[in-house]
């Protein structure tokens, strides 16, 4: 007899993808990618699940209910941005302690509703349900898309691209934690407690058809890298020394006294997009980048076998024990 | 100041319903009927999510995980055949405990696999998270339907219809929790444990357009049937006499000293269709039924004013004020 702590969550979600494999011709892409992609009439939906659960994912120390509804959001719209989809509508099923104020629960959808109006989100149902220990969130997001990008595409010779920098919410998670300083580093709060999804972005990629592969940085770089290998059958080399950080990064690291390349690599929820494209394609999405305002660096390329090869970053000792946050 | 136990659950539906209301076209019905209605190309999608909480909506004493696997897909799909339409992908979302054994989990996706099957829907995504506490399950339904029943549609005039019988499961649930004869009352028992969805009775009211409103009773007939009424903007008038039991309900509820109305008005979790249609089509209904084997059974009929008055019922004082399961 097995515990899932013993088992762990990669073969979890390995057997369940096995138990509900189909041959439906409406189910384009089944459990295994960020969202299922599901062919009703001519348009592709796609559909994702994801929860927040008080003292698991969020801690009301570190958090007010208005981020809370916005980052409730936000970790959904990524899995459609890491589809190339477009979100368009979303059910919300709540469980609260009954002491819970009527303030707190107003903020709350008022955060998600503003992040709902940002992104072009309806929230057209939900449940609510009385819980006997803390919150449980959960969002169920619908999305349309012409043209979706998997997991799976990447190919031998492929660059391997990164959004944003990564890092800054494993950082601001360390600064809620531990130090007193928390105005002088707002920045690596603010994501950690209000992440960006890259839908724009997400949509460009496959509007363009301009990547092989594309996953969300939700778990650590290093992690979600090897997801998409696993799913495309390949292996990757990645220069730690060009893993992207914010200016002040670095310094913030220092003074903490946590290693940045850890953080950056190994972090979670940075929800940054993590995509492969050919390298032809380079210029063209460079410009496509530039014209979005948004930093794109490339990590690296695929390559054969199965490994992660990791060249760069000084001397430093890396511990990849905690290769992104399993949950069991 | 107030808290969610204080302003109750109707309160809180009504305020996140407006904080939500849309005027984007492709949102046929939002929140507020049993599963949000969708316009994606030409076809209009269900989507529906309902959550089962251990230790709100369930204990693993009186389960089995097989069985509660069905009955978290068998909430969901009520919902949708509350809508008159087909379930068709899901997506569950899961906090589990470390300790859980992996064979408690597999089995739990044996029954929901079991129950998708069933009525062919394809589990196309998730999400499983560490819980500090019990079992959360999340579902999100996805369904499709040519032509949709509201809750809102109840004429004046229109006759009050319900599928099956009532009460089943409130009993079941009151002999798991108290008594010892088990085995004598498995079909209570049953119905508690492992209810059966209307989903083919919910397509052909729409499919044959017979039905001008419908919901289903998950909380209650009285309480889902105030829901219809006001939705409607009628009332009803309906005879505790005519309510439908199962052959030994009667008796059960005496030696159990439980009364049998109260349980079969006001228990949950019965999810049975109640719908309303128009007196000239009562032939044409009961024929539909008989074909499907289904018992179907008029309550009463839609008056104007936006009361529920009540006829029959003997001389038995029926204790209103438990109406239905509210979750606050």
């Amino acid at each position: 007899m097995s515990s899932l702590s013993q088992i762990g969550e990669t073969k979890i979600i390995e057997e369940i993808a096995k138990t509900f494999k189909t041959r439906d011709p409406s189910v384009v892409c089944g459990i295994g990618d960020d969202a299922a992609v599901i062919r009703s009439d001519k348009k592709k939906l796609l559909l994702t699940t994801d929860a927040l659960l008080e003292g698991v994912h969020f801690d009301w120390r570190f958090t007010t209910p208005k981020l809370l509804g916005r980052k409730t959001l936000s970790v959904n719209l990524s899995d459609i941005a890491a589809m190339g989809g477009r979100p368009r509508w979303a059910v919300i099923s709540l469980a609260l302690p009954g002491r819970t104020q009527a303030k707190v629960l107003r903020e709350f959808y008022a955060g998600l509703k503003f992040q709902a109006k940002a992104f072009g989100v309806e929230v057209v149902g939900g449940d609510t349900d009385h819980s006997q220990s803390g919150w449980k969130i959960t969002v169920a997001l619908l999305g349309e898309a012409d043209r979706v990008v998997f997991r799976h595409g990447a190919r031998l010779g492929d660059l391997i691209w990164v959004t944003g920098s990564l890092g800054n919410s494993a950082l601001g998670f360390k600064i809620l934690k531990e130090s007193g300083e928390k105005r002088k580093y707002k920045k690596f709060i603010e994501a950690h407690v209000n992440p960006v999804p890259r839908v724009k972005e997400g949509r460009t990629l496959a509007e363009k058809d301009l990547a092989t592969s594309l996953i969300d940085v939700s778990d650590g770089l290093l992690l979600d890298l090897k997801r998409l290998m696993d799913a495309s059958r390949v292996g990757a080399r990645i220069d730690a020394d060009a893993v992207p950080w914010v200016p002040g990064f670095f310094e913030a690291c220092l003074s903490l006294k946590v290693d940045p390349l850890e953080l950056s690599l190994c972090g979670g929820e940075d929800y940054e997009l993590l995509f492969t494209a050919p390298p032809r394609r380079t210029r063209e999405l460079q410009k496509t980048f530039s014209r979005l305002k948004t930093r794109v660096t490339c990590l690296g390329e695929i390559s054969a076998g199965r490994r992660i090869e990791i060249s760069g970053g000084g001397k430093k000792v890396l511990k990849f024990k905690r290769k992104g946050y399993l949950h069991f």
